[in-house]
């Protein structure tokens, strides 16, 4: 069967390939089509610079792209029970070792056996192909069903919001919670979205592009923004808030910025650094001390957390005169697959895009 | 009634004086007398610099010192329940606004109305003068009494103890941790010790000094010791411990020290910040992100935190068969309150002090 | 001063005295007047019968009524700072010792030396006049300022509120629970509506009584209700439901509801028991270890629960159009102090009262 | 390859079999022999009565008995990297399926598709042979290795003694706490010794033998014991511990012992539900609510406990010198493989038996 995917050959060059597909499915393995793909920034950071970190892309080995998606099951393996041809679902694009301690204990994210959808394979990980394709694998279990009030281009906004509920959820957020986040691209919005809905009573938002804060503001995922490059310092920043924030979200890895948050935090409150930082960062350890935060690092998502991620767009959208995130503005562009490579060259060249999604290539059921 | 005490006039001079003291006492307090006093580094610093941070030792605003004390008590206000005359007692030497959000909710260490004995006043906060004196009030709830099994010395290695003791339970030390701490002075040892008593099934201390890590070994503090500037790197040190930690207590505040505890922690592993260090540090957030490590800022100690080094020195001496940690062998001085003088200056000089106690004068009960 | 009071003397015996009251305040007191009071069962339950378990109505010793209290800041202590003449306030009407451990570790409302308003008073303990008169003083930490979105009707509702809250934080009801609350009394509503403003998906409220259930309904309470005498048993619960709950807060302390309960739970679910109960229950202990459910007392409220209320209130009420849960229809009776009688007389014949407040005497300020 | 096992084939009938097994091994297989085993209580009650609960022996359908085991890894499958031919291991006998919630979430003890040793097949579940046989398969990670300092015979008591460890991590049991263990069957008694380990200050076991209590003084389990049957009541066993516990270790499901636990509890303690209880028992329920009391039902055992059992049993023997508990005092029994129906008639007899072990067919390696 062919499977038509974008690839990434070599730094700068995405083109489509025919692969072939096995149509024989494992007994837990689905089948999935008419996959609708959201470009990250880590797509368009192998598109622009072939690596992240310990990541390289190797000649020679073409990396098929996509890894925020949502697609149509297909066709089910013989002991498939909780998904039918029809289904629509959000598709969880990284895969750990089912033997691992860290999969045993709900921290599957954390597996260094972990094999994660359009990420180049290296020394003892071999990464699967991503999902910028006609055709899809994946065990029943990582895909989540999704209701009939949540669309397929909302299900391919699933991946990066759960990087949000993920943070959310180390950082303890519940009612009454006044959260600040650190950053108004695609994460630091949806992070804002997920502590509006956890019941915070209070989320601002920290950038230094207006255009962006208001974003924030526009659908509903804070209360309140912030310009740190022209309203000041911590002192704005709280008086601004009304009060010192109990949570910092750090969406950004900019040293300035988790600076700030550990600054304005109240005593006892959560830290959480979900953005890439640099390597190394001056960090103020003494007020952080002296104010007895806690810091919790985040990376990816875990046991369950693809879940909730669902639950709360069904939460937002099942009653639509009582949505409290406009998640839908956030995509800003759409491509068919054709032009899966114009959508990748109009996300690298900035355009006032959040969100881009790509609607793969259609089969009828 | 007279009231010797031990006085800080200004930086290197420390005195005798004379003050006068009340013997009305209040419904719920308690006279205190006979006690024993440990010298903290943090009094060596006001002798020798005359500040810490913010707390700035003013001119014609002398200093009672003293802070680590056990006494026996002599009197007791009218509503006083919990304590009689003679009963030994550790002394708790900070009291929080019984009125404030952080008193009532456990964590009066981050009260901002903390009043803490031998500490300079500063604007809206007047301490209280130190223990270093005959006479000595405190309210019965801020007294701990001691077991038949710990004795007035032991009772004055309560406090530093008790920053141990605050530290464990921030990370949650219990049975199997493995622990690794930073620094081999007094509060480093009773750290380590504190996480022995807890249950970790290793304990490493680190240093630089090889006398000091052999001392957490004889007391039986450690089960591993580290030398830091001799031993090598990360993996050397995970090599001697066998594994990575799952927790680390640092207690010195140097940056090698903070970078090394985060890259030698395993994924999902505690991290304590108990030492002061020098406001910002360069910080591994990457690493610290990427392995999901969560750190605690840990400051003084608060509600419980006293009892269970009481407690934790009971379980040790109650049947000395069995007794697991030599804490009498940390006292390697001891000095009459008359030569409280030289007991300072001592501690200042080094000369290999670990914990060094002063006698305070003695009254017929 | 003269202090009007609306007093029990006896069982079915209520009366107006005309107590006096001293004007002077103490350094962190506050005078209160224009006092608004809701009617609790309890109220109704001692003018009734003279006592509940331990709490005796004596001969001899009138009791002033009224606890679930807000009113306006007439006069302050010398040492106030929080709050000034004029504001208006939530008034928590138990008072624990500000020296017992449960005090200091956040659970004060376990604390023996509790006085609580409008309580008869026992050996060791003795409570304060309630809230139903002129002026009533109180601490200045156990007054929440009420916000401009809250009225003092809505301030009146605090206090049975905070029952709810208190419940539904010891079980850490938050985004995506699935909460069955057995009752449809004002307390089992307003539990309800905090699992609703916490972040609950789905909220069932079960009852006896149709028109009961409907009112759960029309506030926004809940998005299901069950009659459990007309619809089934713990199967037609849960198909109704569409799921096992995840927590139940069991409002009744009936027999049946906790057995219900505990049958409905999902594995690993958590039981509540807010409701008071006769004593000993058949319990379903086989079922409950089965599953590893937990089961949680509470008892009034503690540490932080009358601010989450008044939060609670404040973020439903601070943008009108946005408003999830109506409390407002909870108020189905009105009254004036002089018409109390009257008052306790109509809650006490049903009538289909829900919650009943009478206004209290007004004072200029 | 002839597998000589130990089959139970209708009430009151064991006899030996030779079945066959094939030699071959899955990718992450371990094939076991010398396997040392224990009678757990269960096993005579199957060998009596034919049934627990809803598992129930079926006419032609034997059962190998045998789930308390320890053994020597004879082979290895083709990916197996933690295990190694000639290594010692503690066998997990229950094996959960790997694509359920509760095998991701760390409560696989709650996975509806648990495969169980020994246990009776039912309707969808297919439960394996025991481990009383020459020769059992099991995947690497079921497996626990054994240090040198854990012998063949303390690797047999690994499975009961899971049973308190998970208890113990339910109660967060941890230094300072004051704990009561209600049965000194070996249940109670290896949950009172892992109480101790986890760092509690006092144990009490309650049990209406004298003999019994005094095995769990001489074995070191506990520090205090209490003869329900002739010491009286609550008032006379707080009055002999001291004070009111601060957690209850319930392995009698005796109503009794559930009420007396209960009553004695602080107010905040925590209760652990161990033992079966028959269905349903009349529950101290008032008492509870008012004390906030937590109750915590206990099924066997999830993630990470098996190791925590063998860390544990690796701490107490490491250095004899510094033994706790005597663990191997509690094996009053020993048979070899061909006496086993006379071990399994021993124990039912009573004895006076403990924990009674059958050392397994031998096999060179």
């Amino acid at each position: 069967m062919k499977n038509p995917s974008l690839v990434l050959n070599k730094v700068d060059e995405l083109k489509f390939v025919d692969y072939d597909i096995d149509e024989s499915l494992g007994d837990n393995e689905v089948l999935i089509s008419n996959i609708t793909t959201g470009i990250c920034g880590s797509d368009i950071h192998y598109y622009a610079h072939g690596k992240i970190g310990d990541f390289v892309l190797l000649e020679g080995k073409p990396l098929v792209m996509g890894h925020e998606s949502s697609g149509i099951v297909t066709e089910v393996g013989p002991k498939v029970t909780s998904l039918k041809r029809g289904d629509r679902v959000a598709i969880e694009p990284g895969l750990p070792s089912r033997f691992s301690d860290e999969y045993k204990s709900g921290k599957y994210n954390l597996c260094p056996h972990m094999a994660f959808a359009a990420t180049p394979s290296k020394e003892g990980v071999e990464n699967p192909p991503g999902t910028l394709c006609k055709y899809y694998k994946a065990p029943e279990d990582f895909l989540v069903k999704l209701p009939d009030s949540v669309s397929l281009e909302l299900g391919a906004l699933v991946e990066p919001l759960t990087v949000g509920v993920h943070a959310s959820k180390l950082a303890s957020i519940k009612f009454g919670d006044v959260v600040v986040v650190f950053g108004a691209g695609p994460v630091g919005l949806l992070a804002a979205s997920v502590a509006t809905m956890f019941g915070a009573s209070k989320v601002m938002v920290v950038d230094i592009f207006d255009n962006k804060l208001q974003m924030a503001l526009d659908i509903g995922a804070a209360t309140h923004v912030f310009n740190s490059k022209t309203e000041g310092g911590v002192d704005k920043l709280v008086e601004k808030l009304g009060e010192s924030p109990s949570v910092v979200l750090e969406c950004t890895g900019a040293e300035p910025c988790i600076q700030l948050g550990v600054l304005a935090l109240r005593t006892g409150g959560r830290f959480v650094q979900v953005g890439n930082a640099p390597g190394y960062v001056k960090f103020p350890i003494t007020e952080f001390a002296t104010k007895e935060l806690t810091l919790f690092g985040s990376f990816r998502y875990g046991y369950g957390d693809y879940k909730t991620s669902v639950a709360l767009l069904d939460k937002n959208y099942r009653d639509k005169s009582k949505k409290i995130v406009d998640f839908e503005q956030l995509i800003t562009h759409r491509f068919d697959f054709v032009d899966a490579i114009k959508a990748y060259d109009t996300v690298r060249g900035g355009n006032g895009c959040v969100k881009c999604i790509i609607k793969g290539p259609e089969t009828a059921l």
